[in-house]
């Protein structure tokens, strides 16, 4: 059974995955066209094509929202997945009888992965197109593949104290067989907390062993902010539901409790967090927001706690998976 | 030793609290002025003067924040403010030299309190003047008081099932010396949850007994969006640190990782959830902005938890500390 956001009817996940200079990409295609929503609530955030989703504004279908490394550089990964869409005729569709245009709706957030191997080779148009022909609706694999290859966590400490991150994914079907999941490359500055039971997962590795509690560094002045933009939580929350644009920019808003809830700090000035939100409208049954809302928070916690899990280490960087073996 | 939110220095805080009619309203003075902020995050949000606190805008003073029950008509609290302010000469300087003009600038927010006993008293001019007159920089009372007095939670199986809320408070002093703390007036159609333990403190009232998960019953169908807009979570962070506008803006909106972290679900269409932010500037230690927000998300999580563990059952609806008595 597929628990990833792939499970969401209409919906399919590609990676683009390049281990020897630690990025990589991850496009989410709705070729169909999905409702669309973003919210934006980091101090440091690097996107693209997310004002048209905004409400009031015209566009209210997304094709493609890109995920991807390289800091603004990686933005062109994005160019990559139009380019590709155009070439399948898939877009808004605008122009003349005589002479019809497609222009396919591509958003797109980065993370900070420059360094953790090299800082010179970032995603572009090849590598936003190699996660497009990839695309499928299996369930995605997770872990330090795709926008996750050089996502790293709890760097109060400084970068070469973090934890292995990644990109993980989790689904929730609600009684009315409506489907809310998301998918999160978790990048962040902060450290994972298990928020079921208020456990610390990965914090800044101490030299003897264990990890320090991020907050705690904080508040005791033990550390303070790193320099650098060199963060950035990203994701999506996806859902079968018919929802409208309004609804679509609520879900993508109350998916960064998910967040709160696994990574604390969070939404720094020194990460850009940003979560997109697409619908698919193929279940029809009534919406009741409340419920989707709080299926968009649970599926986005536990998309970064897996992230994490099922990340391997790169880089010198090691994953909480190998510090426990 | 004081732990609540008149620990920041130049901060005042007073409540007026009407038991007989289940509502109130609390007033935090800066008789010389703090920098504000806001974010309003909630689908149902009752507020006023709230634009002048977002950066480009030129107010950068604020001398009161009022937090009161009593839905959009509890806005005319402020009212009474303002006019208190005026007696005192408090407030931004306008006019000329000899027809001098002071505007007191009174941000506010309500929480949905209507019907617990009665609908038809609700907070106005005279109960904001009664909080103003209490209003000292002793250590603020908590439970069942001010704009806490008429606040419930975990309302998804519907109010009648739901648990007592109030007001809380919590402040935290960083190795700088730089104090944050929040109040938080506590109304949410969440549960409340210790996070960290992950333990629910307060969900909805079983006919057998115990509490009800709220997430769980979203998820499962057992409970959907409740009808009417009977909830909402107010509160202010202050802090002495100096910081800009633009600074106090960034604590209001990572204050609301704090209600995350301890009301499930949050930010709801049905909750207004609003968070102030003043900063009276009497600590000139340099600013680590990273650190002043985990210390925001901390108080305002902490303030969340002890609303709920300091109130007192009224109108029928038990608090906490009488369920477990």
């Amino acid at each position: 059974m597929n628990q990833t956001i792939t499970a969401v009817t209409g919906l399919e996940a590609g990676h683009h995955t390049d281990l020897e200079h630690a990025t990589g990409c991850t496009v989410f295609l709705c070729r169909e066209g999905a409702v669309g929503g973003v919210d934006v609530r980091g101090g440091s955030p690097g996107t693209r094509e997310t004002d048209l989703l905004r409400p009031v504004h015209q566009v209210d279908q997304v094709h493609a929202v890109v995920l991807s490394g390289g800091s603004a550089f990686g933005l062109d990964a994005a160019s990559g997945v139009v380019a590709f869409l155009e070439s399948q005729n898939i877009g808004f569709k605008v122009g003349t009888k005589d002479n019809p245009v497609v222009v396919p709706i591509v958003s797109s957030a980065i993370l900070y992965d420059l360094g953790l191997i090299t800082s010179e080779v970032r995603p572009g148009p090849e590598e936003g197109r190699s996660a497009c022909l990839a695309a499928t609706s299996d369930p995605m694999t997770e872990g330090s593949v795709g926008a996750g290859t050089g996502a790293t966590v709890a760097k109060l400490g400084g970068s070469e104290q973090g934890v292995k991150g990644g990109i993980g994914s989790a689904a929730i079907t609600l009684s009315t067989g409506q489907t809310v999941a998301a998918a999160v490359a978790v990048n962040a500055v902060g450290g994972i907390f298990d928020y079921t039971n208020g456990q610390l997962l990965a914090g800044p590795r101490r030299a003897e062993g264990g990890f320090g509690d991020p907050v705690a560094m904080l508040l005791t002045g033990e550390s303070n902010s790193p320099a650098g933009p060199v963060n950035t939580t990203i994701g999506l929350v996806a859902t079968d539901a018919q929802i409208t644009k309004e609804d679509a920019n609520y879900l993508a808003r109350v998916s960064h409790d998910g967040l709160a809830l696994a990574i604390r700090p969070c939404h720094t000035a020194r990460d850009g967090d940003s979560m997109f939100a697409m619908a698919t409208g193929h279940n029809k049954s009534p919406v009741d927001l409340t419920s989707l809302g709080a299926a968009a928070v649970e599926a986005t916690a536990q998309a970064v706690l897996r992230a994490v899990r099922k990340a391997t280490g790169l880089g010198g960087i090691p994953s909480i998976s190998e510090l426990a073996a």
